[in-house]
């Protein structure tokens, strides 16, 4: 069992960490964005690395919990816990220099707390791109988004966050301090360590810097966003570009009409492109190296798919800020889905042929339970939904309280018998402990719990997160 | 303490697996390409994966040791277990079978005994790419080349046999089955086993299937070879050349005129592009899609180069058999290294701006040591260099016994200081044990034995590779 923080506690750590280090204004680490659940216990910000050690170190003798904080983001409660023995919420705020670029490498390296925006600024100052980019990109920090192996919208050209770090900084559970912080691309030299703590959601150890991979920054972007007439012609379509456009395809979103029919309703105002908007269309964004040509590349696929009855209209963005009009579209949609308020909202994955299916046969089976609005969109390049539902016009959210565990079990097994994930991004959290615990492979779970007793015996890290305290 | 193979044990296996699984000529087994090792044990060729669990159940059981065999082209003994209770030899070959090819979701699945080669042909027949490919490709096996992670030519695009992968089936050395063998590109739910098993080189699990990536095929491919002043200058037309073709880059790959000279001295016979060989060269491949043009980039960037001095002759391949030819002299250095026979070999890898520094020094410092001639290659874009040491020209490789353990001292001390690995892409195995224990970081090795401990905590899985048994 764990022992809840205590004054003497408090005292001893006043020893340990500077005075900075303790927070007053609190009440914001005690929330998320979902306002699912209130948080509790110490808000301490450690100066340095170090200083996370001694704070770790601190912890493990006391048997105090720890719960990593970093942008405060994320969606599924791994950021907050509410309950159980208060804990040290330890956050990463004041980990926050870039310690080194090296253009030449493609790499930089940061501490853990440095905010997204920020890393990407830096690269562009490097005339780099670092390409992870997602709607809290201005608020998310380096730390919280290795730890939940964030995705976003540019995952089918260049990976998620696992795919864009070669090397960490970890304090493990007991204060000691694992230095991989390596640039190098190649080393096979025991377990993959690096991969193993990138989504294991600040369970295992604390992240506290890592070296990022840049890319070469595209010298010409382009987007179009095209009608299709169904999920199922958007694949092809995704096929089509693909075997055309190769690499420089970076995005390509799935957007269904309940989108813009709730931005219409509740804002943000957003310039629509269509005469008849409808019922799907793909945003597909492609980026190129000098002498690449997206806006042809976009006319010669629209024409090829035009003619193979995959598209039935679209538009193709003549200048940057018509480029940035259609990304308004996609990126609003979360605001408006705020904005009218969701039964239930769902990060789920699929095997990208299965897509169709699902969205058949998850609409008919939803529809059957009750009259409801769903807006389904996403990555579909990566076989990402978010697959949201909504009341019907004129009702309220309350009013489907009876049938949401119902509909999101229909979700959940849908998707697991499609051989799809129910958290393709978001991570596991405390919201879908239960959902891991139901839909996992027993034997992965077994492997789960041994790897947590193994890196965290006393239980310290992240107590009730990914996996139910023992 | 593990026990050895006993006929009771035999008699035990031949109720549980069919008589094809018991092999007769079992030399081949025992022997690895660079004749270091002799191995021993019991050679078993399961039919599938039931009987691998219900093999590694009786090992367990037992408590009787497996050393995973996939190809058995590994070249740092992970699959020889030299001394030691005599062991099952675990041989892949009779998981051989394409399981299914995704084409539009560009994956393919397959058993984990399936050659390299065969997979790149199913590839192929759907019109993809599978790209991993590497000298051994007509006998290395997939589960193998995940097991130990495999490189490669095409890292720098495509990234190592980790990325190339998305889900794996896995039997356990308690022999229960993780079915991992997802096709999805997101899936955030718990620790990233999979990466945890790429890599192991079959000391946690045995692999038995994968689900693999396969990739759009490069519709125009360009090749060219290309002088450098020196290995400065070939990063910087490397940095170069990712900003001028971004992500058609696919192969970068460094050449030393030793490497020649070696070709012409023991053959294989190969046409060299140059009048003069340079003391440096760099291999450029491209691969673009439909409507690129590789040969048009590939004389812009060395016209570019040339103008910055960056490089001093070059030629660019004007057919498909020209950029054979190019492939040819770098494919074939290996064998020309074997003929000559080394006095050691390196996979080493270092931060991309610290070659040219390694470079300079280690050549400074083992010229110092003794006469003897350096063959320095290898995939320069991964910054991963094959630094292999050779006999002076008419002394022989035992005329270096007296300074051998100083000469490989010097380099892996270079490499560490510099932030490099003394194992880029061939893996620990059981050649490499001592030099992870020396110059691993300590909380790294705790971290990897308390892993390998909740994995396996018999410790029959592949004893003694990676880490010393216990």
């Amino acid at each position: 069992m764990l022992n809840a923080v205590t004054d003497d506690f408090v005292d001893l750590l006043r020893t340990l960490l500077d005075a900075a280090a303790f927070r007053s204004d609190i009440a914001p680490y005690f929330s998320e964005p979902r306002g699912r659940w209130r948080g509790q216990g110490l808000v301490v910000a450690p100066a340095d690395t170090a200083a996370v050690a001694a704070l770790a170190a601190a912890c493990a003798a006391a048997r105090i919990g720890i719960v990593p904080y970093s942008g405060g983001t994320g969606l599924v409660g791994g950021q907050i816990m509410p309950d159980g023995p208060a804990p040290v919420i330890l956050s990463l705020e004041r980990l926050n220099k870039i310690r080194a670029v090296y253009p030449s490498e493609n790499v930089l390296v940061c501490d853990a707390g440095v905010i997204l925006a920020n890393v990407q600024q830096a690269a562009a100052d490097a005339d780099r791109l670092f390409p992870l980019s997602l709607a809290s990109e201005g608020s998310a920090r380096i730390g919280g988004l290795l730890a939940t192996n964030a995705g976003g919208v540019n995952v089918l050209r260049y990976g998620n966050a696992r795919a864009l770090c070669l090397g960490l900084e970890v304090v493990r559970p007991d204060g000691t301090i694992w230095h991989g912080l390596t640039r190098l691309r190649k080393d096979n030299t025991g377990y993959d360590l690096r991969n193993l703590m990138i989504g294991a959601e600040g369970t295992l150890g604390i992240i506290t810097a890592a070296a990022l991979r840049m890319v070469p920054r595209p010298a010409q972007v382009g987007a179009a966003m095209l009608a299709v007439p169904s999920p199922q012609a958007a694949l092809e379509l995704l096929a089509l570009a693909g075997s055309q456009v190769g690499d420089g395809l970076q995005a390509f979103e799935l957007i269904h009409r309940q989108g813009f029919d709730f931005l219409a309703e509740v804002g943000p105002e957003v310039r629509q492109p269509f005469d008849d908007i409808p019922e799907w269309c793909v945003l597909i964004d492609l980026g190129m190296p000098a002498g690449g040509n997206p806006d042809a590349a976009l006319e010669n696929l629209f024409a090829a798919a035009f003619e193979a009855d995959l598209v039935t209209d679209g538009v193709i963005a003549q200048s940057a800020a018509q480029r940035q009009a259609l990304w308004d579209i996609r990126e609003n949609i979360p605001e408006a889905n705020r904005r009218i308020g969701s039964i239930s909202s769902h990060d789920i994955s699929l095997p990208l042929s299965a897509v169709p299916d699902f969205i058949a046969q998850a609409s008919a089976a939803l529809q059957a339970l009750g009259d409801m609005r769903i807006n389904c969109f996403g990555h579909l390049g990566d076989g990402n939904l978010h697959y949201n539902l909504f009341p019907a016009a004129g009702r309220q959210r309350a009013d489907y309280d009876a049938i949401r565990v119902e509909a999101v079990t229909i979700i959940y097994d849908l998707v697991a018998g499609l051989d799809g994930s129910f958290s393709a991004e978001h991570g596991i959290g405390r919201l879908k402990v239960a959902d891991l615990e139901h839909y996992g492979d027993p034997v992965k779970l077994a492997m789960l719990r041994a790897i947590k007793d193994a890196l965290d015996p006393l239980g310290i890290m992240n107590p009730g997160a990914v996996l139910r305290q023992a």
